[in-house]
């Protein structure tokens, strides 16, 4: 194993597109407290700038209403829930990425629906009224939350049309109908909204060039180019879930990287690119959500992404989700960062350690990610590469070793620093496992929950090293690290101040 | 007006049936952070036993889960939403009173549904199956929760099986039928469970003794006797609302004692009598609901109900209730006693005086109830006595004087007692009111609501009242009360011992 | 009664002066629970910019420590404390006005203390050892907070040179040997930090010019000017409290601008001018902090105190206070805003109606302040003019009538005004007449406490008015308004946009 | 290493004299928000069901409150203070063990002191006097609290009056005389009360019979025994903190034992035993309260303890102690199981790992202590035995071996058991050792404290393990353990209930 010298000074500054964006399901289901609950857990410990879900515009959501009583007939629109949404969103400090979507019954063209929730996805029975929808709806979000705000919020026109599940036919024309007028609605209540489709997902290589070509052709507004990435294979159903092969994590970045390309030449190049979905399965009941595998898997992902996408969004951060129903069991292989009842999985922990990663870029490689913050902290993520499916599986372990400068925010040598390193794999900061051995328990009792939240947390050590000053003038400290399988370690490293008294000594303590 | 000489001796004990349940719409709406807020602030502030909600086994609660999928197929209970929804009622000190009911699809003979929320309505295609689902449901219950805490959760089976709206055809002979086998199953988990029914809405008193007969031919458990009670005409509809007349208040007492006296003669002669709903409107959608008259209406039944039944619940406890769909404004008629993002309507604050009444009742009139603690505290809720639609309107204000004996805990008369009165009427304690003059602004903003929590708090006025010793050796107050219109009043009266010290003169603080 | 016709135009912003400090007493204090909710409570209501204390070098915080054992012997900094004071005031968003002041004992040159708290009051024994913890301690400080941050905390030199209970025979020389001393320290660790004096309390007129002529001489930083302002009389003591005489209020916002006047003309001509305490009494156990009068006797000072000075900083937000010993009695004429356990007195509620007030100042007079803010809110601040003692007694009420203009955020003029009031004076928002009426219950118990928070809240009362667009094109509304005895009230305008659906009429809510 | 059978049948319960009392300095603390949330994080984790603290009549609580002001003279009790601190007490669930102590200036017969804080230690000025503060704040307790809750308070006259430094000349003659008129005067108030002593330090093996005899000749009530018990040499002195010498830990219980031995054939024999106050230094700046070390040393006193004696209290729960002035730095040598800003120590956890112990005792040994709960739940507290000072060094591990019994409640025997067990030990669960090696932070930064926090918590890992039945139809797992140096471990066996479906691989997770 050689050394890998860290160089010290920064080679770029980390992109934060891993955080600009974090998926949910059905927004009503932000009424909910475990909802609720884990968004500000999520928020504390990770924190996102947007979250984007579904269902604005669903019948549990309410938003239109029609009555013809008494002589009375009318539309009108309702906010109660929706306000309530996003209050709570905004409480915990994350914007709504708007995504508009599924139709009110009173305005569906058709009663084809999706999901255990079914929702509606027809095209508008009368446009006009849609458009109607779709300003009011603006209109109030910036009556109630201001201009400024508002336009902080990317409009999305619609979800994965290019799939029948969720828009009838996968009718590309009655799509690109759709987002033209939605698109100039939007601008039409302000021109500054950044509004932007198609929305599709994997495999929908085909809609790029003729969504550029249509609004080319049409003049309609597109400030962004949206889109999704998974890299599972074909769902193999058990009960309540599924298998599937995985391909190799670098699909995921050739799939963010993928629309850009087809777009050189058009008049959406250039143009940010939001993958507005991303994940390992698309299914929520492939238990590859709940292992150590998946973080392993994705950290690449979170370290690469900024390079090629302006964001990236995971696909989900809580298990609340209800597509397939409601879970029977606290662990079912959800999307989420967290269960039910708010256990954290090992992905949770790799966003989170990403969270407390510098500003400035020292080194990235297939294994490892250094930064470092303006009063010397060093923070290095590592990570076991591993492969999908078809891949010869990991070895137990996994080394490297990194030779990492440090210094004090005034630039002076310490003669050691602090290593503080917390460790997520199969068995450390992996509830899942000890779920498994405890029997699988479908609604784990308050000590079973209890003994789920300790075994969730990463496992923490520490230690000092000595630093040594190099012929470059630089200190630095020698940090080998050992990996077990499908791990995911974070090293915070400090330069240490030693406020040590001289009359201590410790081998006094027993009086001796 | 002449004075009503409050007698120093207790009459009787106050009975707290007001207080052994509350109800609630489904179940499922416990997940929901504003509603567990809003049952937390009704806890702290008031505090029931039970708390009854309907769709135990609606499908948005999804106990009942089958499956048939790569050769696996069978019935599989799940426990996700209702474990969270009955720890939640726990951890705010509040008991399930269980109602059995709402059919899972997959156990339905029909697809007859009730409400926004499609409640399936039908009796079960197969009765074991059903009976596996109730036993499941309890022992599951039992494992969790402990078999002495789940004991104390009454059982009634179904919801108005008089209604065909709710019971297909209002089939009396198939409720018996699922009564039955349903009573038999509860008992055969455990003995000791209080089962019952028949549930009926008002204009069923035509169920009761036929009831009676059944259990008593066919020897079936009945533990007690549950029905419902409103007091309102028909519904007179405008969009988003009705209007409707309104009986006598004496109409509800009346309601309570009927089956009671029905059943005299019968097996059930003597059971225990639950109310398991009242209320003046049985419409979520009446705007009498949100009026200080709902309070002063239901002040009479509040103090004398425990005369004549065991509990009466209170329909319901909020407005998140969506049986006509989500309400497209803050105040809507609901029945709640908090509205949507938990703002006090009048009639919360009749039941919080209520919750601070004494253990021992000294006086009870038709327009006042008076109280004492232990510790001395006298308290008095007085009301203006109000009518239904067919009586005169009531006047402008209402007069009455008590003569209150005040004594310390150690039985000597005081000098004086501080006297603190809490005031609810049109104008105090009526953010009702403050939300018409705002305009109705249906989702108000932060700003209103803040004025809007402020304005739904009692008016609170206080002063000293010198006692004097009467004839009888005993100190009394003289208590004056003007009434405003539709007027509830709380007045707390403590005996003073006054620890001025002789040194301090009021009259000096300017230091002339 | 004349009408005032409030202008549509602004005639100013409003000063923030009022709120750019509150003071407190020893800085320990803020160790405590019941301190720091009081201080949150302060903050989430009202919303300080700094907070100034005395005794951050006290014994009690224990910067300065000295050790001579085993050999060992020197001096070390001891921060525990006063990082755990800092750490908790930025947690609630108020920062530092720096006090340097109580000699350590290990560095005082005298035994003479001040209190029941014993600050010492003696000059440094040793300048440089002086000098080396004021340097030491601001070190620290900016390595703790930052740079940024602690630069926008003032440092003040000392407090009241001028008495000789807090300065060794009130020496002025000695003082300013110590300003220089000090000043220059400060300086020299941060040229940018703002450093001033002399902190004098009333009656010492004298010292302005001295310390003017001082610093110029010798060329010693000077950033701004301090001072403070009592307008009570010697002191009438009774046992555990005094009465003291009064003079008119308008005597407050003299001495406010009296050290500006003083200084024209020298060096310190045109800076900064802080009122680093000001209140009716000096008295910690006066009456009458504890009043409405306090309260109308105040707000012409809030209101004007910013066109002569930049910051007058009310002496104190808290009761807890030890100079004369603990207090015996939650009520005692204590200096806070908040008693023991936080019960609002009257003053905390005028702070709180300021902290309400809009932005741009529409009209004031002698009896009233109104605002408006971006939104349309207009806010009116009215309370009863009061004298001092001499002054004959203040009439039962007070009243005044407003024209008050009205408009929409667009510009529009709306049909009518939400008018919501809050009212503070001898009966509503009136803890303290309460707890006289209790009989001045000591240490109440906790249905006591119970009752003052439901007494200490202001009465609120709401209405519409009809809003009138006169010849000039302005809606206005008539808002006359009558004050009871001593009483400060705020009233909120906001203009209606009536959401009233058509259909809605009250009079059918009983069905008729 | 031979393997211990663990018998199915319990042999005891558990004694819960280790959780009776806890001790803290003065009482005054209790004022401190830092100090609150560390009682409630011990509450929370632990629970105590007493606390027992000096200086209930210290002037820093100021009960006793003396004037002579215009011709007002007399004593005044102030209950501002103490009421607060009580309160807060009962707020998180823990009772005052009443120590009667320290002598309020104004009563003092002489101006001796003890420690930083200047606690007077003479005897009273005037009996009477004496008698009156007592039977005042006995009466004052029973009138705010109730007579049922305050007769469970202990009451003990004073504090380690054998010692000169807390007790002026240790004159025991005077002792008896403050004990026989504080107990005769708490008897008068209520003869329920339990008052003891003579709460004597190590070392006053004497005072026991003589106390006993002075009792019966004076016919003076006695409830209860009290003394205090310490493990360590003396002090050798550094600047702000100490080292000692350390006995071997069985000499704890044996200073527990001692007193009930002498007091046979006594009047006090047979009377509760108390041990209000034990450590193992009595200093509180010695380090080895940090250590690992500490908890090891204390395990088997806690397990045993209950055997000798009624209740024992470790002095102390926070480091908030003022005792020699204020600590300088984070770790300090302090007593507390928590250190300021509430850092757990491995003392705490040892603390914490006794409350997850079970009801029935199933095993006890030199180096473990197992545990059943009704539930089936078997819990292991091991350690690692360690020697004092002159015992050679512990070997870097331990190592023991169980054969576990498990069974489910309702008796089967399940095919595994879910094993999760937390470790405490010099590098595990231990800040002290992370702060050490960040180079001893005097003040920690916040990033500092969060990593602290971090380290303090216990190492958990799982497993599942096979349950094999055995000859006698028990089924038992093996548990081997190998523990670190100075390693205290908590195991807890919960039998497994496989809800694994049948159709689940999780070799297939990958879609192989």
């Amino acid at each position: 194993m050689s050394i890998i010298a860290v160089p010290h000074v920064p080679t770029s500054v980390l992109s934060d597109a891993w955080r600009r964006c974090i998926g949910t399901s059905e927004m009503h289901l932000a009424l909910r407290r475990d909802y609720l609950e884990s968004l500000e857990l999520t928020q504390a410990e990770i924190g996102f700038d947007h979250l984007r879900g579904h269902g604005i515009f669903h019948d549990w959501v309410a938003v239109l209403r029609q009555y013809d009583v008494a002589g009375h007939a009318g539309t009108r629109y309702s906010w109660t829930y929706l306000d309530q949404i996003v209050d709570a969103y905004l409480e915990v400090g994350i914007r709504p990425f708007l995504e508009l979507g599924f139709m009110p019954d009173a305005l569906a063209s058709g009663d084809r629906t999706v999901f255990w929730f079914e929702g509606n996805v027809t095209p508008p029975r009368d446009m006009a009224t849609w458009i109607a929808l779709v300003q009011a709806t603006l209109r109030h979000l910036i009556a109630r939350y201001g201009r400024d705000e508002v336009l902080r919020w990317p409009v999305e026109v619609w979800n994965e049309p290019n799939l029948p599940e969720f828009w009838l036919n996968a009718d590309q024309a009655a799509y690109f109908r759709l987002y033209e007028a939605t698109a100039r609605a939007v601008k039409e209540v302000d021109a500054d909204f950044q509004v932007g489709g198609p929305a599709v997902s994997p495999g929908a290589d085909g809609w790029f060039v003729p969504f550029a070509e249509f609004v080319a052709r049409n003049d309609v507004p597109a400030d962004f180019v949206s889109f999704h990435a998974y890299t599972t294979g074909p769902a193999q159903h058990v009960p309540f879930g599924v298998y599937q092969t995985l391909r190799h994590p670098s699909s995921l970045l050739e799939q963010f990287a993928t629309p850009g390309k087809l777009l050189a030449g058009t008049v959406l190049e250039g143009l940010p690119q939001h993958v507005t979905e991303f994940n390992t399965s698309y299914r929520p009941d492939n238990p590859v959500h709940d292992t150590a595998y998946n973080a392993a898997y994705l950290a690449p992902t979170l370290v690469g992404g900024g390079d090629v996408v302006d964001s990236f969004s995971y696909w989900t951060f809580t298990d609340m989700f209800e597509e397939q129903g409601v879970p029977v069991s606290i662990f079912h292989g959800g999307f989420g960062l967290l269960t039910h009842r708010q256990i954290k999985k090992p992905t949770f922990h790799l966003y989170a350690f990403m969270a407390r990663m510098g500003t400035d870029v020292l080194a990235r490689g297939e294994d490892h990610l250094v930064t470092r913050d303006a009063d010397g902290r060093v923070t290095v993520l590592a990570w076991q590469p591993v492969g999908g499916t078809d891949d010869p599986a990991e070895p137990e372990q996994h080394t490297l070793r990194l030779s990492v400068p440090v210094a004090r925010r005034d630039g002076s040598a310490p003669a050691s620093a602090y290593v503080h390193r917390s460790v997520v794999n199969g068995d450390d900061g992996n509830a899942f496992t000890a779920w498994q051995r405890m029997g699988r328990p479908a609604s784990p009792s308050q000590r079973q929950l209890d003994a789920l939240y300790e075994a969730a947390e990463p496992r923490v050590t520490h230690h000092a090293a000595a630093a040594v000053v190099g012929d470059d003038g630089v200190a630095r400290i020698d940090l080998p690290l050992t990996l077990a399988r499908h791990e995911v370690t974070l090293v915070e490293i400090d330069p240490v101040t030693d406020e040590t008294p001289a009359w201590l000594d410790d081998a006094r303590i027993l009086g001796r």
